[in-house]
């Protein structure tokens, strides 16, 4: 769960509160839960029926809001919002909620996922006089509910949100409202829950969250996840939900139960829990071998280690220990330690690899460079022979839906074979899990439809006009 | 210079540098020196060329930037701006230069000013489904821009400035050109000054600042102040001038010389520090009386204190004291020390003022609460007398063009007698300089022509929709 | 690893480095790696040969220490130390290293453990007239060595820590010197391990450590423990140890296998994964009941998790999920959530609990309260039955030897019997492990011998003045 | 009273407060009107009866010290302390108050002077066995203290101060009781005053400060001087006055009127205004030349400036003008602006002095550099003359009670002639005032009795052997 220069990024986590007297004080729990799914910033839009209130900062949730700033922030109705961590380059400029006034009132939006026509969109509304404040693919959204013809909000958000290609959970708040969407395809989860009414209060509140484990800190009850294409309006009036879109062949995004959601949280329709472990046991199924210790690198590996050593009858041992308390940026000795960076992370416990033939679980090989350090590590620490597992299929083409992947030629497994991997990394012996596997595993066609474009390079949507290949127009800082 | 809750408060300062390889480091020695101008947040946007760099932030101008900052703010054009202090409510968002991405490319703009009409331009905006981030008048200008049919950018710009009614020195730069404005009327200063080539550059350093004495730090030297109704526009073709709207009367803010403007610098034609002092000799000469010293209200009573005591003959001493170390807040002793707020910036020093007839010398009274606390501080500390002067007349409108004034029913000459003010303050005299003493004193009709509005209730401009007396559409806070 | 206001504290960790150009770097790394034995304060002091520089702060090591900062701790020796957290009531003034300037010269110390005698040694120096500076129990040692009668350091030191009763492990640094010292009992750890001297140096470099765990961020080998009543002095004359005490019956924390200690370090001639692995399999084999899952409290139950469920056969899984970015203080709503405390910490995940026989293993129950909360939790999330197991016996004695432990009343199983905190903390079945069961894990009477007086009352020193029963003689903040 | 590089030096201020329920509250806001006189690092140790509790910390008062840490200092006795600022060298290890634990009970203290005799008693000490943990002379007084065979304390302190030789003046507190003393030559100032008990208290506020400004913020009224060899003793028995060492030929610093001392100060007799104005009257007299304006550096020369005009007749300008927004350190363009550090403080008003013939009036030269920088800015601002005048002696002479010089080969005045140094400074003429003159304005004989030891180099005490002089035993930096 932890920052990892040689990981996957997920871009952004979203929540709405709608109908709690401390709905910004959910808000920051909720976020809180997700905090996962991005680390750079997070930012808080809430409304007290007259106007619409913001915080927004770099940082961790826990560290931008304290006492003070959720006072700042009243209100029974809140949205929030956390974003992905950069080396740098990103900025506050870029943190959601993006709060804009317009003919439709005040509107606050905060989105997870990636437009796909975001440039073609921008280009157009310049071409016509707009002007655009920062460098997010989210901004159009919110032109394209102001120029709407559509006289009625819910209208005007259906009518752009048509506009839109690619990847989009969105939740929008107006001074009354909430307003929660999820593309046509589905490509990234967003559920919603319910915190039933306390006594006295004559509704229930109605939270929706990227992900479900941000229910249970807030004490909310899941519902249902918001189905690809359907807008969901809470107001005075209810809940009520319409399509804005034809609905098209669900494409949701596996990866999100293979790495990027809390094991604790039920996306898609299956716990990502039960997904892991059955990746696990299919592994051992598909690439079983002799060995002693079956060693997941932690955290992420950890379960589908289990389901491995579970399938495949081989002890798990936690052969390496990670430490909690690493920060971004470490002072490295000048007399260079070997594998210092892994070794900030990972620690090797000698005693339980030394001599020992080990099966090492991981979830992904992305450049290859912090796998090979890994191995090195293990094999320094006395293993005997290193059989590297990894829990779903290559990797060979970078994500356009809302996962920051490096360029293609930075994807080891677009580039080598599997055998020169293995060589690079020093493992005696590699093996994924089969595209199959990896779909059984997580339901595909009983639970949820996938879209794998990482990897088969089969994306779902017609053209993937990049957001993120276009320089950014400006390394704008505040 | 420093924060008083019971002044009138600048709205801004602006600097722009153009043609220099430490653009951006001039730029804040610049808004350093102009920092009397706005004490909230400051910020610096820069070119390389290629691309438009920003910072910007809550605090002073020392505090926000350091050579890490600066460092990220590379090439030799750069913006700058200094906003007012408030008690909170504003914010980060508001901070400026304001930076865009239209169809003219990218611009960065920064305004000191008010502008009547931003609320009309807003709403018409609006209505053509412009959508609005900040709750600054200065956001219309950059819309006013992207829209207009005009081919050039200065032809953008002139079109944009006519359209604007109101108070505005602006500074805007593209990603290879600089351009100021000043409105028709000539409400704010803003002076260009020329740094001389040196050893091997070709072209000599050109900036702009709201006043000549940032030119002083950085080893630029006044050449002449925009004109009201020009646009200068400097670029890699040299200097050139035009005029976006025809001139009108000139009416410059004559408070600029009686308390902005900071005593070494030049505005509208006119030492501040010789107006000041004139001002005093021309108090002395209306409102003399028989006395033992003359005190003033530091700092910004001291030079027409100087003035009086002079033209009277009566001796100037410092009988109050200026603690500088000052900060926003203090804590209070629960058993309450009288006038404690106005202790903590001055203090009455009683071996001079002990048994004395004292008068007293102030550039204004806003609500007369300080006053009254200054004026009882005194006799405390044992004067015997105690005869107010104020180096301009009664404060009894509100200003509409860029200074932060209490409204009308606050203003305590607008409500009260001057008797009743002196009853009110606790002196045994009070008297106000007259309004024809002022203008002279400020040169009237031989070095510029003024708006004496906040003396008269007689505004120059047609109307005053007046921005911020709108509630302020959302606290947003960033 | 994380902190826990329901968990035992351990007081410090220690690093010594002595011969590496980069001294303080490596003491800082080290520091990172033990920072799970103290995250109040850290600081590391170190000297060039003619001074001694020292640095310590309020904080976690990655946040205290920066380049900045060690390049102003220069010199190839240095000591470093992290001292445990509290509520707020221990300070900076307690942080340690403590650096002296004595007769002896400048000596800079760092200390884990407690003194049972420092009271009555502090009397008897407050009378003699000594000042203490700090309420801490460590600054008796630097007054005693000052006041030796011995006439090399060596043998001052030797003096010194003969008069001391109690628990210390011990770095003393000079200008030139490192020197390592254990209580005659060895109640806490302390490692030696080498750096092969690179290219070019003549000596290796020698480092101390709390724990074995430091050494391999810094690329150093393990070589042996600090012997009971050993002193180590290291110079430019190369290593040499003597001893300064008769070696009493050895009574090591066994709480460091069970609980401190972190899994990938070796202590008191074990591997600590492998200690808790044990320490579960013997719980398995004592106090076996059918179920459906073992689940652990994370992360220090997991591994006598596995450990029970290697043993039992009962499949592991992760049911509890931790949340790692939890901080010190959180907002909870005012319309609480139940177990909001424990859920910031803790998510159970419902698809692996509901309807399951659930056996839970903790390594210790302090006051109940948290237990309680984590069984409701799990019960909440649909567990049909828990059974609680303890990787330990029933804790009924404080600590003197260094442990932060509440006071006898409020430890629970001091107070109610078995079942009675299985109906306190709503529990299916509750079971401890044995003692006999836990030191034979532990390796005792084979590796080493233990203490085990939190568990028996029987405390290996003769009294126990405790320091910190006598009421702080002052909070003294810096 | 801004920092200045080449200016000298105060190194302390003392606060001390008995008898009021917000004790802390008054110490903070008494060592903010006295933070000219050290703007490193300050602190407060407050007293409820039963413990001493303390803060302190590197920074200015206003920025130490807010709600929550006054909260944290509760009682009704309090001592504080503002440090002089360094390089960065010194460290909050130096920091005071200094509180120990003894035979006596808890003592802190804070001391304002220096020492002669530190070293020699810090030497005997350590050779008793004493330890030291902060490089000041003032821990040698603690040390005395506690090792008095005195049985009371009053006895023990007075026993101590006979031992020190030097300057200090002195405050002390128990947990019941505060002490204040001044050396038997009375070298630094220190004032008593009376707060009025409130209705319903039984007894008056007694409070000590290094300055009477201090008085005015918390409401005290200025009773009279600590006497030269004075201990007074405040407890519930009410104020009692001894004198521990018989009354030396009283020496005060007479430096402190020419400009550590507020102007708004009473001290050694004499308002520090009144001296002021009486040193630029006899500058005038001394060393009167033909001009057009006299003009200050500010802040310290402006006083001795009015004076000087008023006697000659040729009119007072500011024709420099102060930065007060001036912090610590600024960044400097590469492309170096001519005289840039002092243009960050000083602004020449060109209007003022173009043309003119100037009478420049400061308080001292130190080592002339900036005399030189503000000369040669003043010329090239339009000065046709510049007769620079110093409004005490040339300061040949360092001083060991307690400011910060340079040392003697530093000191311009101790190595040029005054014609030499015109030379070096560019001024047209320069005159320094005699040292009769100065005397006879301070009241010499009449108010006080002076040391002058800067200008004569004839010292006061018997032997100097100077604290600061032996090089620093350790940079600690806490």
């Amino acid at each position: 769960m932890f920052i990892d220069s040689d990981k996957f990024r997920e871009e952004c986590g979203v929540m709405a509160i709608y109908g709690h007297p401390e709905a910004s004080t959910l808000a920051y729990l909720g976020l809180h839960a997700l905090q996962h799914r991005g680390q750079e910033s997070a930012g808080i839009a809430s409304s007290d029926g007259s106007t619409i209130f913001m915080h927004k900062s770099m940082g961790l949730v826990m560290d931008i809001f304290n006492e003070d700033v959720l006072t700042r922030l009243p209100g029974n109705i809140a949205i929030g919002h956390n974003r992905y961590s950069t080396t740098g380059d990103s900025a506050v400029l870029n943190a959601q909620p993006i709060r804009v006034d317009c003919n439709k009132g005040m509107i606050a939006l905060a989105h997870n996922g990636n437009l796909v026509n975001a440039n073609d969109i921008r280009s157009r509304l310049e071409r016509s006089g707009s002007i655009f404040q920062t460098t997010s693919d989210t901004e159009v959204v919110v032109h394209l509910i102001a120029q709407s013809k559509e006289q009625t909000l819910p209208d005007a958000i259906s009518d752009s949100l048509r506009r839109l290609e690619g990847a989009f959970s969105l939740v929008i708040m107006t001074r009354d409202r909430v307003f929660a969407a999820r593309d046509s395809r589905g490509f990234r989860p967003l559920s919603m829950g319910i915190i039933p009414a306390a006594n006295g209060a004559k509704q229930d509140t109605v939270v929706f969250a990227s992900e479900s484990c941000a229910f249970d800190l807030i004490g909310a009850k899941f519902q249902r996840d918001v189905k690809p294409g359907e807008l969901i309006v809470v107001g005075p009036e209810g809940v009520h939900s319409r399509f804005f879109a034809e609905t098209k062949k669900q494409s949701s995004c596996i990866f999100e139960h293979v790495y990027f959601s809390r094991p604790d949280s039920e996306i898609f329709g299956q716990s990502v829990q039960v997904s892991r472990e059955a990746l696990g046991r299919q592994l051992a199924k598909e690439a079983g071998i002799e060995a002693d210790i079956v060693v997941p690198v932690p955290d992420s590996g950890v379960t589908a280690a289990l389901g491995y050593a579970a399938e495949s009858g081989i002890p798990f041992r936690f052969g390496l220990i990670r430490n909690h308390y690493v920060g971004r940026t470490f002072i490295e000795p000048e007399q260079r330690v070997r594998d210092f960076g892994v070794k900030l992370k990972l620690n090797p416990v000698r005693s339980l690899l030394e001599g020992k033939r080990v099966i090492l679980i991981d979830d992904s090989i992305v450049r290859g460079t912090t796998s090979r350090k890994i191995v090195r590590m293990v094999r320094d620490a006395g293993a005997k022979e290193i059989h590297l597992r990894i829990s779903c299929p290559p990797t060979v083409s970078p994500c356009f839906y809302g996962v920051n992947t490096p360029s293609k030629d930075q994807l080891i497994a677009a580039n080598k074979s599997i055998d020169e991997i293995r060589q690079y990394i020093g493992a005696d012996s590699l093996a994924y899990l089969s595209l199959d596997g990896l779909k059984e595993a997580c339901g595909e066609g009983v639970k949820a439809s996938y879209c794998t474009a990482c990897y088969t390079g089969i994306y779902p949507t017609e053209f993937v006009d990049v957001h993120d290949i276009k320089p950014a127009p400006a390394e704008v800082k505040i």
